[in-house]
């Protein structure tokens, strides 16, 4: 039996290529047409070894995305609340605009009826990023600009989700108008006391 | 060549059989183990005639969404603009919890990505209803409820948006706290004049 000198190192120099050319792929030519075979022809490894590690395409972009999931997120604080969801909005923006980010969420999203572990990534990583960003709303409440007991988690929901629609749904674009239209709509809800747990 | 005595009719059977078949196995089963075998079995004809007629399974899909879509919708009138964004909110609600319609259009969007009828049918779908539905806010215009220029498509939009980032993207509950919160939100926002196209 042969062994790599560094079996450790070799692995994740594997993951390394595999998670770039996957993002590469993304963002040259979307999800459309992406296969585990292009991903491993970019990688410059054989696509066995990628059905091995990951099982399928899916499992390949359920790891990216835990990987992104990962990275550290900052929190918009300006000040004031409604420079918070003004700078969080144009994140999202940003990050949905960007080809590989849009490709990597509507891929999973495909995948997540289908795939257990998609669905789980996809889950874990909105519900985590929402909970961090609902800081925005705390510190808003705590400075008097919004009413007490204000769901934090709610609001953030409220600032993403018109975005997925658009991505998922009606393939719309994400423009500034949008933007716009999407925080000052939170922005004054949330002032309106909507968020506030009825239920 | 044998020729049927009635042609169309059997054609029209075929179809009814199978927009039925279809969306009794999604009410049964969801979307994550549908093929067009079982939709077959089920509607009682041959799978080659599905896949002749259809393409595929994204293909019947695809169609029964378009047959719903061609559906008479009541757009709520209560003499409010409160009254008709709270009774569209439950419809929504009402809806994307009926098993057959969620899986359906689960199903649909999962197709999107890579099915180009999946992705015409989902916009067409989402799009014309939402003009249909901007009425409420056109009548709100018109009773002074809000301010003139409102983007009735907007505002539908952001009362739908919240339900399919549960559905499709973070599967959380599609309760009656979010469609308050989601009603409240939009009715909030709307007369604050965030929907007021500024760009």
């Amino acid at each position: 039996m042969k062994t790599s000198i560094r079996p450790g190192g070799r692995s994740a120099r594997v993951r390394a290529a595999v998670m770039a050319a996957t993002l590469d792929e993304l963002a040259r030519n979307g999800y459309a047409d992406l296969t585990v075979e292009k991903i491993a022809d970019r990688a410059g490894v054989n696509k066995t070894t990628i059905y091995r590690r990951w099982s399928d395409l899916d499992g390949v972009l359920a790891e990216v995305l835990a990987e992104l999931g990962a990275t550290v997120v900052v929190i918009p604080d300006t000040g004031s609340f409604d420079g918070d969801l003004r700078t969080l909005g144009a994140m999202v923006q940003a990050a949905l605009t960007d080809p590989p980010v849009a490709a990597l969420l509507t891929g999973l999203a495909a995948a997540a009826p289908r795939s257990a572990r998609a669905a789980a990534v996809l889950r874990d990583f909105f519900t985590e990023r929402y909970r961090l960003a609902a800081e925005i709303v705390d510190r808003a409440v705590a400075r008097g600009e919004l009413p007490p007991d204000t769901d934090g988690y709610a609001v953030i929901e409220a600032v993403s989700a018109p975005f997925y629609h658009r991505l998922l749904l009606t393939r719309q674009p994400l423009d500034d108008r949008l933007t716009t239209q999407t925080v000052l709509a939170a922005t004054a809800a949330a002032r309106s006391g909507a968020f506030i747990p009825h239920l």
